[in-house]
């Protein structure tokens, strides 16, 4: 039974270890097949991505490839009241300024950060993820709710035994 | 090219004939194979709906099967800095007490209900998706942002031609 399984591993989850390890350390969040937008693309070929990739949001960069904002399922939604869905072909840039949420900065972390950290950071923001960037800002990653319960669960298998899983 | 399909076809979404009709109608939603969680449940089944199934939300349900609350990943992060994590077997119900935000009544919508006003519902209220109930309040299916984002792009390929599409 698969619950049984997961009340073995994660009974005593989240490892204090975990908690205080990096996110390089851990090897957590999505570093490959990374999809992002710049500021100068369409509303358009963000709803591509969304419809065809599959994912909730996408890291925007400027023309230098740094990140600037965070673009999602909802901010696409959020233009239809605003009837600026008729200019589906205005860039990124301008669909943000229909944002209706106050303006607050992406939320961002390092790989060099702790697991803790970045959790407290997810809650306080109340977002979904956080894009990973280097020391010069560019994107190298995602971590999103999803990287978290997948490790939270799956990791601690490493540091058993993995016989019992069945 | 993929984004001259969507340009040819989202040109003037959402048109306003869809926005008038309702989700029956327009038979918009999900409503086979819907993960569901009972309020006694507890949170390492729903970890393990998480997990296994990939939805990012469960509609939680009162033992006559009617909607409740909903449960999400980012409530199950939430639970890490207040160490109730060391008790993953308590059940949704002990677990929503620890929800941060301050409690809001599930945001839901029913069949007959227009499509311009769900969509309002959801940029109001902030979520990423809505139970669908029947009048007695049994959960019948989810209208999530990823259903309205496919069809809104899919379906107004049904009253032009589909000739074009390639
Ligand atoms: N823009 C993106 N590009 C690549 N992977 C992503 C992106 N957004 C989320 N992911 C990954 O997709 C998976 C599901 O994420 P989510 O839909 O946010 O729960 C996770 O492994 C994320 O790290
Ligand atoms: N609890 C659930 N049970 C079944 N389907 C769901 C559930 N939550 C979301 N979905 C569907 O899964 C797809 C992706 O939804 P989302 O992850 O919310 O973007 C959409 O078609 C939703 O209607």
């Amino acid at each position: 039974r698969i619950l049984r399984f997961f009340y073995l591993y994660i009974y005593d989850w989240p490892q204090p270890s975990f908690m205080s390890k990096t996110l390089e350390e851990l090897n957590i969040g999505t570093y490959d097949n990374l999809h992002i937008i710049e500021e100068n693309s369409t509303v358009i070929e963000a709803l591509s991505y969304f419809v065809k990739h599959r994912v909730s949001a996408l890291p925007v960069v400027d023309k230098n490839k740094k990140l600037v904002n965070i673009y999602s399922k909802f901010d696409i939604i959020g233009l239809v009241p605003d009837k600026s869905y008729r200019n589906l072909n205005m860039t990124i840039n301008e669909a943000l300024i229909y944002r209706k949420e106050r303006f607050e900065a992406v939320a961002k972390c390092y790989k060099h950060e702790l697991l803790s950290i970045c959790i407290e950071r997810i809650i306080r923001a109340e977002v979904h993820r956080l894009v990973i960037v280097d020391n010069d800002e560019y994107v190298i990653g995602i971590l999103s709710l999803s990287d978290l319960l997948d490790f939270l669960i799956l990791r601690p298998t490493k540091s058993k035994s993995t016989e019992e899983v069945s």
